[in-house]
């Protein structure tokens, strides 16, 4: 018999949640009332976005995501690493969690490559090569790095920033950040890693929010998929949801803001 | 015979160097070179002071000192807890240092209390009750915190912030901080708290840069503060550097930023 593992929570809350104070408070209520170890992956978007405006650092957007030049990445090492990362710790610190905040480059947790220029089918229709600039695709995480402070009561916050091993810091998706953390932890705890976002789950019909699909498996997947009942945004996040399933997460939640413990959300499975 | 202790450094670097990208190299290449376990606590005014004026913020002084309301907290936030911290680890990361960013609020290393309002002689000579705003007055700093990543080999990069347990982040001088840090850190380690500025050392005259007094004790001091050898800005440093001795500092050195290793600078001992 297998020795069984001590559980972990890896939380992903967007940029939304953590930049309006009252969401904010009630989510990291929340999380704090969570029993055992955890980790906090952050967004924050819209904030960039707004802080980039007024230092007058225009914001280009190609297929929905965020051309990084070397002035955007300024503003979103400030905003992201500094504002609203130690925001969040200060905050859980005053509720009695030890918070430690991060980005990739602390105790190199998370190393990352420089995404290179990508041939894309844009909004126009035409196939053009977009360098997306500092964005990094993460190609690993310090599991160990991460264990010797959560071993240690510590509970990680992490920006949606990693490095590149030679000076720069990158640009990285958090989705991408809370899937990479959840993974590299699998082998030493029983993870369940929850998405928290703007509805309550993955819904059965998108105008009702109380239609939430308890739980998915990869059978339910294919036949939502085929009845068009999950399209759009809601594939990749799935598809990113099954893979940390391969990967060894336990399990993934799918929720809202208000949901951290999962208890109402879309619990994915194998 | 009481054991040796284990050397520490504890450097402690203002903003010009830290704003400069090629001064910044220099420091980090010297940093990074010395050997053992070490600290370094950054500045950061100026940056601070210009993304400000570029957000629309105004940068209120008193008495030399920022005030700080809570527009000014979220831009040293951002600017010494995010862009100037990371760029900083990232680039220590990619020099072999195993760098972790810190403010006071991550583990919660340096609590402190907000400055209450203060009575101040101002420039014009009248007497007034000053509010500095979001400052703090360090109350304690957390030796074993630090000490757990130290002693895994890491480097701690300190930001001046800190927190007040409360939830709020404060802005704290970056002297103090280092001071904080390498008295905390005495009874573990035999320390050497080195302070970079601009000047070579303490200078017998102030107009030649190769006057640098190479040592000052307490006697020595007071006849260069008769003689008015030592006068202005170097008092309060020199106050602090002799406060650090008295509780437990091996000894402090001011140097410039060319000599992180402090073998040009001025050694102020007990």
């Amino acid at each position: 018999m297998e020795g069984k593992k001590t559980p972990l929570n890896v939380v992903k809350v967007g940029g939304a949640v953590v930049e309006d104070p009252r969401s904010l408070d009630s989510l990291l209520q929340q999380f704090a009332a969570l029993s055992g170890r955890k980790v906090l992956v952050h967004g924050g978007g819209r904030r960039a976005t707004d802080i980039a405006r007024r230092l007058g650092i225009e914001s280009v957007m190609v297929g929905g995501r965020r051309v990084t030049d070397p002035e955007m990445l300024k503003v979103v090492t400030m905003v992201y690493g500094g504002l609203i990362n130690k925001d969040v710790v200060a905050k859980l610190q005053a509720r009695g969690v030890n918070a430690i905040g991060l980005t990739g480059a602390d105790m190199d947790v998370i190393r990352s490559h420089r995404r290179p220029t990508t041939r894309m089918v844009l909004e126009d229709g035409m196939e053009r090569d977009v360098d997306f600039g500092f964005v990094g695709d993460v190609d690993r995480a310090d599991a160990q790095a991460l264990d010797a402070l959560i071993g240690k009561g510590m509970t990680p916050v992490v920006a949606p920033l990693t490095h590149d091993g030679e000076g720069n810091m990158l640009n990285t998706n958090a989705d991408t950040i809370a899937s990479t953390v959840a993974c590299a932890l699998a082998p030493l705890y029983d993870v369940t890693l929850t998405f928290c976002f703007e509805k309550r789950g993955v819904l059965e019909n998108p105008d009702c929010d109380d239609s939430v699909i308890k739980r998915i498996d990869k059978t339910l997947y294919s036949q939502l998929k085929a009845s068009h009942i999950v399209a759009g945004g809601m594939i990749p996040k799935l598809d990113n949801a099954f893979q940390a399933l391969d990967r060894g997460v336990g399990r993934v939640v799918i929720t809202s803001a208000g949901n951290v413990d999962g208890s109402m959300g879309t619990t994915i499975c194998p």
